[in-house]
């Protein structure tokens, strides 16, 4: 049964039961996204300001068969947060429940609404003397609901997991607007299904999640930061087990960077002074962040210097200031920006096991070679088997030049990904851009578990159509 | 609509299907659980040796109604496991399924069937010099299939999660009988809904767990033990941050002792040497499990200094050999062989948000001193804010003369655990033994999501039926 649209009846009910306060114009922000794959149309937006009103609007939308979108900073990349097709949908923006309610320093716990922008939760953390260790490209602007329905990744990953990994309880409302009062601070607490995994990952389908119990963890005393050139991808993961058999967690990231990183640093911000004379064919970044006394310069000095005994690098660089240390991370963080300025033909967010990683980039090399002349970009959390590996023109030609052989390129990757046992969606999720690339790759149980569940706890579809499920017809 | 019992042509049907060596009679072991609380009564018993046995199984079952008790070790310690009403079940006992199928010491994944033995899990991880970090009294036995389905707890949980944190991915047979293929050794994977996080902890409700794959770690390189007599279990939370503060996740395990726990050993096993001559009030056994070279005694020894001046700790002993650090273990270890030689009137698995622990012994003790004459033993996973609060008959009298007090006391407990935010199930799960429980402290829009979910996904409801939902009537 199709959805109806957020027309002026279903608004004046809205208003009839809601502050007019709670409603704004739609500006154009709500309707785009990043990439500009996506393109909204007309839409009711509601802004409110407590779990209460969102329970409001939801039961509203539910009664009226009535799409809800979701909207956190807006940031995600696969379309969650747009609805292009489709009748006009309620765009619910979590941005006024932007509220830290508690830090609890001896617990470990944060409990912050969805609404919260995830540097400002990252701040809250450490005015309280600990981390919140969430950390990812868009968190300036990102919100920590949408990094939870999202199941955001980052950098972060390695050590401390993902965004779902970080989250203790939720208050959220469900599809018929019953709220769950989840919010609990617990470690341990095996009593039923675990509704706050289901959530969380669900991309906003299954419920609006409106506020978190989140883990914070012990500031590190020292951190301290390398760039290391690796042999090959092969040595860059014996280099990770080696560091982890020294230091244990306190590996803190691990991020892969290809020369073409370097090249199209050069080629688009000149200015950015490079750490290496020659870029390398591949290196390394190595965070460490240490505990009870322990050096960083002497800890990363013993991993390079048994690294270069098993002939796993060549080379290195040992940040010797903070400045240093940020340095290096900002040619890994414009990384992205350089593949934004050359215009990437198809870019693909995947990831493999471990051990597949050596395989995955030879095999995907030469078939991607197979199809033409083309660069690429391949970096990332290779410490997670997550590589970002995006497909670029040759100088002299435009991603546009190749816009009939995108389709191609991408199914190209995604079935080498799938048959290597991997993911066609490591850190940025389903939403409306991989809805057909899940069907194609799922397990079937999995699938039909799935569209189950979907329908089990919101029979009308109304909650983001058209992510993850196709939205109802 | 009720189920149909296990009868002699739901068996015939089995067999014309399987091969009969997939049967054998029904030792009485599988009729019972370690408290002897519940007792089965006649079933089939299944041991199926591939999971495409196990997918055979579940479908008979599911055409036919028949209840399907999943059988891993047997120790829980909430029923889960024993079917005393309702019609003769199939058990579908995992033994047979006890293969690690692979290592993967670079990745740090295991992949097991559900019927290893926990400790043959944590052998084959340390065979490839790696850590399976899940830890538990029932080591010996349990089968990791159950600790999944169960999600178990244990000593490992401070530092490395619950069992649903170390789980990449799941093989398993949905209710329908179709198998999901979802076996990952992935870290990063966000392609809808998370079947794995259901299937943990419900407890074989949603479908039978048939194999796994595990996170390792690196193991520390070197452990340190200490006893630290603490002013309070304020106190104790306190010495928690500060070690935190030291040693980050370095803090490998956080476990209180009450006097009442020596008193205990003393009373029942007198010939077990004591650490403390004269048995403190509260007293914490720190584990800690370094890498980078730190010295397990110094950093205990820099830790209880600044614990001392801070005021939370007024004795201590630092284990200065491996055998001293067993026996400081061995004394935590067998509280509970005390608890059962004494004999408890009743015993609870309880969790509080860590800060709310001095306020939830204060109280506890108060209410139950309100009751009557009782003997308390609280211990436990204090710094996961897990407590084992087990109420005793004093000196001469049994738990037979308190029979009629029990669920009075049991309320007293659960009522005052929810009052302070806490849970009623930290580890054991809800199996039949809490199922009135989580009905009653249960957020109502959680209850209706976990049967929205199960009538979803298991119609006929032919799972361990009567485990965390009522069984069907």
């Amino acid at each position: 049964m199709t959805l109806n649209a957020a027309d002026p009846a279903f608004e004046a009910a809205l208003r009839a039961d809601l502050s007019p306060d709670v409603f704004r114009p739609v500006e154009p922000r709500y309707l785009e996204e990043p990439r500009g794959l996506y393109t909204g149309q007309s839409a009711v937006l509601a802004l409110p300001r407590d779990v209460q009103e969102v329970a409001s609007l939801i039961r509203h939308a539910n009664a009226a068969r009535v799409g809800v979108i979701p909207y956190g900073g807006g940031t995600g990349l696969v379309g969650g947060q747009v609805a292009e097709h489709g009748p006009a949908p309620l765009i619910l923006s979590l941005e006024r429940m932007n509220k830290v309610r508690a830090v609890y320093p001896d617990e470990n716990v944060l409990v912050a609404e969805a609404g919260v922008i995830l540097s400002d939760v990252q701040d809250a953390a450490e005015n309280a003397n600990r981390l919140f260790p969430l950390s990812l490209a868009a968190q300036g602007s990102a919100r920590i609901g949408g990094n939870l329905a999202t199941n955001a990744g980052g950098t972060g990953v390695l050590r401390y997991g993902n965004a779902r990994d970080l989250c203790l309880g939720l208050e959220a409302v469900l599809p018929d607007g019953q709220i769950w009062h989840g919010l609990t601070r617990l470690r341990k607490n095996n009593t039923g299904y675990d509704l706050r995994h289901l959530l969380i990952g669900a991309e906003g389908t299954l419920g609006v999640i409106t506020a978190a119990a989140l883990k914070l963890f012990a500031r590190p005393a020292k951190s301290g930061t390398a760039l290391l050139v690796v042999q090959s991808p092969a040595a860059a993961l014996k280099l990770l087990s080696m560091a982890r058999d020294q230091l244990g967690e306190m590996v803190s990231a691990f991020e892969i960077v290809n020369k073409m990183g370097f090249d199209f640093l050069s080629e688009t911000m000149p200015e950015v002074r490079q750490p290496f004379d020659t870029p390398p064919v591949w290196c390394v970044l190595i965070e460490l962040g240490l505990s009870g006394d322990l050096d960083p310069a002497t800890s990363l000095e013993t991993l390079f210097e048994s690294a270069m005994e098993a002939d796993l690098v060549t080379d290195g660089l040992i940040a010797q200031s903070q400045q240093q240390s940020d340095d290096f991370w900002a040619i890994r963080e414009m990384i992205p920006h350089a593949n934004r300025k050359v215009g990437s033909i198809s870019s693909h967010d995947i990831s493999v096991p471990l051990g597949a990683i050596p395989e995955f980039i030879t095999k995907a090399g030469e078939k991607i070679a197979a199809l033409g002349d083309f660069r690429i970009n391949c970096f990332g959390h290779v410490g997670d088997g997550n590589l970002h590996y995006n497909i670029f023109p040759v100088t002299g030609r435009s991603r546009q030049d190749h816009l009939n052989e995108r389709e191609q390129i991408k199914m190209t990757i995604h079935d080498l990904t799938h048959e290597l046992g991997g993911s066609v969606s490591a850190e940025h999720g389903i939403g409306r851009l991989k809805v057909k690339d899940l069907e194609r790759y799922s397990d079937p149980a999995k699938l039909s578990a799935i569209h189950a569940i979907k329908a089990a706890l919101d029979p009308n579809g109304i909650m983001n159509p058209g992510t993850i499920v196709p939205a109802p017809i």
